[in-house]
């Protein structure tokens, strides 16, 4: 019987499939870089990768009960149309049905972020928490909400795009078009250039983000700076999530939390500064509910699987 | 048999007692000031509004079913305690089993803001949306929310609280604690300072919100920079709220919505201006999605109501 599933992460620069028993064992895992030159050039990259994984994992297509793909853009789950995906020059397309044409089993597609958040949940410790909330701090900034225990889509699939929330009305040009969005501030890009905007050029400019939060542990003070102002931000972003969805855990993912301790130190200095202002902050904002994502867990790649297995156990509403 | 309800708001200023037949049609209404010298003399007065309100009704107190009530504060709806309502001086009170005791019927508690968004959402044409929010916007500042058709609540019952959420940190001392809360700009008493404070004495400052809104309608300049730097920073809270929850429809209730179009129209006009910059904001900040409460509707009193003949009905999880 068919009861192995497939979950794949589509991002803007690899694709990760992992390969998964039907007692929930990862079996085979394979990585490509994304090819997006084309939609074509796109589904072939992702059928290499799903093939060499089911190498990898030493089992037959015939076994594969569902694959589940997780894209950096806006979807529509019933139907696996990717409506917007800017990173993959996806607009309108019919990834799902194509996927599933090719490959023969059903497929489910979702946001990337929102699969991040149900792979997350679904590995935390029993009970688990009703209200969970990921944030993805990567090149975007996006939330993934589980709410009583289900994804939250909303109204337009955009629920949880609080990376363009205006939180300095008069801060950096975004890609969205307004100005001094969440992401302007918090997001990989934002750091770096943050930093080579007041780096001193006699040092030498970082590489890339890894390095500014390397520099900030070593005590470089411009580092320090820069890790500290974006610290403050995320802090007071993290407070407003809270205040909006209360929920009981965040936690913290995409490329910027692989900084581990150099960003939730900081962070985490924020939260006891702005609590000693406030007894609701305080109540809110505490340091057991922030967690950041491990650093070798693909949480889109798993929760891509988690739906794929189940695809109605995760949504608001009945999937078709 | 027993199948009327009463809804009961009780608010700093007043209490508002409503009663329904089995019909859902409204019966009886009676108003009485608050009084919250103490829980016992509070407690009396909910009893007079509540009696007075039967005998306009002309109902006896066998054919009621349940109460429901609404408070303006934290409450644990499990248990009908409420935890902290400063308005009433009320911390750690068991005000639901109380009132039971006094009234004889079962007695529901729920946070007013979030029965308001109740009792507003139950009244919008079927087919109702699946995700709904209120925004209060009275002394206090804070929104309701239905996700999936069902109240959400949060793991401390503040899901909502976004009247702290920081919107410019320099800004003025909230009674939180923090600086630069949304409640400091959009709340009635913040509009009223922020005119008195920019005021030219000479032609006598307004007496309240209501002459704020109506100096502004007839082109007083500093009323309309007034309404204007509100209107700013309410569509920017709204935008917020949208991108964090992606309701269908945002009905703005409390005192500050009875302005009407004088609010309505420049915080519109500050959604066209916005959404011409962004895409993402002209998809999200629809014209269409706003409404304002009628000025006549006790949304939180219709709000106990519903809760008091259906509990589960709106509840996450069952009620107990």
């Amino acid at each position: 019987m068919a009861e192995w599933t497939v979950g794949v992460d589509i991002g803007g620069t690899k694709i990760e499939a992992i390969v998964v028993d039907g007692a929930g064992r990862l079996q085979g895992t394979w990585r490509e870089p994304t090819v997006a030159d084309s939609p074509d050039s796109l589904l072939e990259a992702i059928n290499t990768t799903v093939q060499r994984a089911l190498t990898r994992a030493a089992v037959t297509p015939d076994h594969i009960a569902a694959l589940g793909a997780g894209v950096p853009g806006q979807v529509d789950p019933t139907t696996g149309d990717v409506r917007l995906a800017v990173n993959l020059d996806l607009h309108n397309h019919p990834l799902g049905p194509r996927l599933q044409e090719q490959l023969g089993w059903p497929v489910f597609v979702e946001n990337d972020i929102r699969l991040a958040a149900l792979g997350t949940y679904s590995r935390l410790d029993p009970p688990r928490p009703r209200h969970f909330a990921y944030l993805g701090l990567g090149t975007g900034v996006a939330a993934g909400l589980v709410i009583n225990g289900r994804l939250h889509r909303g109204a337009n699939g955009l629920a949880g795009e609080v990376g363009h929330m205006i939180v300095r009305p008069d801060g950096p040009l975004c890609n969205c078009g307004n100005r001094g969005c969440l992401e302007t501030f918090v997001s990989g890009p934002a750091i770096l250039r943050r930093a080579r905007e007041i780096w001193s050029a006699a040092n030498g400019v970082p590489a890339d983000v890894a390095a500014v939060f390397a520099a900030a542990e070593q005590g470089h003070h411009t580092a320090r700076r820069v890790v500290a102002e974006m610290a403050r931000f995320l802090a007071r972003a993290i407070y407003t999530l809270l205040l909006a969805y209360d929920v009981e855990r965040l936690v913290i993912g995409g490329g910027v939390s692989r900084a581990g301790s150099a960003l939730l130190r900081p962070l985490l200095a924020e939260f006891d500064r702005f609590g000693a202002q406030s007894p609701l902050t305080a109540l809110l904002l505490t340091r057991d509910k922030i967690q950041l994502l491990p650093a070798d867990f693909n949480a889109g790649a798993w929760g891509a699987v988690w739906l794929a297995r189940d695809p109605d156990a995760h949504q608001e509403v009945p999937m078709r």
